[in-house]
């Protein structure tokens, strides 16, 4: 025990535990099957790359929450979560990526001997890590259970930030202006692609001073040219060239909490027409980030940078925005709120998005994004510090 | 169209698909729904970060896939596909992260377009990227249509590499070959972790010549310590202690192809019962090898492992192997056979796998394993060329 290295003080752990037995009880759930990694590190503080199998955190409405995975993994849970060695269960080995056994029989049994085999059960339907087969095994297994959706259910949870979970996001953006910087100044005609990623990944990870970096929950993207028409390629080992813009989405990560950032690098003279849309964008940002305020909505937000793109003629449909913390692989979004015209969320000091006006054109893209704190007063605070702009390499 | 660049061969595509088309026949399957990004990828060519948000390939009997997914990705699609443009569906970002709308309601309407709304459809139940909730959607919207579990079924006709894909993992053996030797090279007292995290990166990221690095599936592990007695833990900031173990799991990844490479250091001298496991270790793994032949089952090798272990008074249990090849995060195995005592899959020229004969005891960890190729005569190549022992340094 003595040497385990948690992140969060136990206040911060109880008041996480004390809220989502609140939304528990609001949705008449007695016990809540968690299996996004980003909640379960969020209430125990476990922290390993073992998503891949199964595994979960159990919440009942009155005792500490327990660590459930496998056997193999459940000496990394003793050594990362909060609670006592007795909240951590391990299953066997021969349940792991077999056919004719799943992890969800042994749940199931556990569900059992804690007496909650006819509770109702809240499981995370939309969710990476609960399969339409886990869901099947373990409603099969657990036949006088009720079952309730509860996707979402703790990611709601997380929307406010503590003042913990803040000094961790501005860490993160420390290490995002490093690896943001480090991207711009590497870019040049010729240089492969690849070695500006391996450039951008050593920033992040050495970190700043004490701030080691982690893993961000996504890899960096990096499109130039017409690839960065697309959203979401990864890099190969091209050299970048004159008169292509390269998009850089990228993020710090400082123990699993993020400030993503994203932006533009031409190498040589940008087109008038990328110019032209650059001040409709850096227009619309500061339209988003003065409607980004306690007691207006998310809408709001994505209505005023949609409204100046408009005025300059350009149609922007989608989401601009997300919320952002804690997050694992594959998404370092909180999947809850979106910062998009049919999204009514009222705004509220401590939440934190990833403001993401990109715009994607039919020859280029120009990506220019900030990670914000809403405030209790006044427009949001922009954590990284950028400048914001395209800029232009010759 | 011409400035496309698909990994592999028209033919090879064909090839894969004219395989997967017999195993659906087999399982009277009419038509695929694929989520896995990695079978996606593999049938259609399909590379991008974008399997955080609903996505798949649909592959009838008689007509080429189709990739479908959200509308800002199948820009992706038509840049990374081999397949025509009008194979490309997108749906409109208003069903992303949506608590009201889900993706699966749009691939239903296509579904009934093609035709298919009473077919008999195959879909992965268990995989990370079709969610029960994606199940519970698309069955309702699908009320004439039979569905049949078809998880791992395109994994399965992946665990036999043509020439073209051992030409891939070749390539990323280089590449793991040097971050192993990058991370042996970097361990000493003092060294932050994460520093040297950095530098497996870096190394990994630029490759080797015109062998450029792509991301791993999982990122390195590199525990020490205590932390190497658990499995999964990942890096922090701490440095490295003399008189430590650290165990180093990691890949080298050429276009997705990886071919994963363990080796442990000690910081100092080790100590003896560590010496006596790595000489247990070393003799195990080359029974193992040995059994590693076309012709065997899975089940030899690990048992051929687990023989020598016992002989040295060594108890081992759980799995020591998958297939490997193709990955997208959060796994780089294939989640078909193991290297498992009960495990008979036949073993054929042609197969790799990650041959993982690890042993996590009370206070250290210590990891020695080899990508083998299963060769039509003979014991199993060994992909990776790094000296198969503990290393130690003063």
């Amino acid at each position: 025990m003595t040497d385990k290295d948690i992140p969060f003080s136990t206040q911060e752990y109880h008041r996480r535990i004390a809220k989502t037995r609140h939304a528990m009880q609001a949705a008449g759930i007695e016990l809540l099957f968690v299996t996004d990694p980003s909640n379960q590190a969020w209430l125990t503080g476990y922290d390993g790359w073992s998503f891949y199998v199964h595994q979960g955190v159990l919440l009942s409405l009155d005792s500490d929450p327990i660590w459930w995975g496998r056997y193999m993994d459940s000496i990394g849970a003793k050594r990362t979560c909060w609670m006592d060695d007795t909240c951590i269960h391990g299953y066997g080995d021969q349940f792991v990526q077999s056919t004719d056994r799943h992890p969800m029989q042994p749940l199931a049994d556990l569900v059992k001997s804690l007496g909650k085999g006819s509770a109702r059960i809240g499981v995370e339907m939309e969710n990476y890590y609960y399969s339409a087969k886990a869901h099947s095994v373990l409603t099969s297994n657990l036949p006088d259970a009720r079952f309730v959706d509860a996707t979402a259910l703790v990611n709601w949870q997380r929307l406010i930030k503590s003042e913990e979970e803040i000094h961790f996001i501005r860490k993160a953006a420390r290490i995002s202006e490093k690896v943001m910087h480090t991207a711009i100044d590497r870019a040049a005609p010729g240089v492969r692609k690849n070695e500006l990623v391996a450039d951008i990944y050593h920033a992040g990870l050495t970190g700043v001073d004490d701030i080691w970096g982690d893993y961000p929950a996504i890899v960096p993207l990096t499109p130039s040219g017409l690839d960065a028409t697309a959203a979401h390629l990864t890099w190969n080992g091209a050299p970048m060239r004159a008169g292509e813009a390269t998009f850089f989405e990228l993020s710090g990560c400082y123990r699993r909490y993020h400030a993503p950032l994203c932006r533009t690098v031409y190498l040589g003279t940008p087109p008038q027409d990328m110019r032209d849309a650059e001040q409709a964008q850096l227009e619309g940002i500061a339209a988003g980030l003065e409607a980004a305020r306690a007691g207006n909505r998310t809408c709001d937000i994505a209505n005023a940078f949609i409204d100046v793109l408009k005025k300059h003629g350009i149609h922007r449909e989608g989401r601009c925005g997300y919320p952002i913390g804690l997050s694992y692989p594959p998404d370092w979004g909180e999947r809850t709120a979106s910062i998009r015209s049919e999204d009514t969320t009222i705004l509220e000091p401590g939440m934190t998005f990833h403001f993401m006006p990109a715009l994607w054109m039919d020859t280029w893209g120009l990506e220019t994004t900030e990670t914000i704190l809403i405030q209790p007063n006044g427009a949001a605070e922009t954590l990284c510090n950028v400048d914001r702009k395209l800029f232009s390499k010759d």
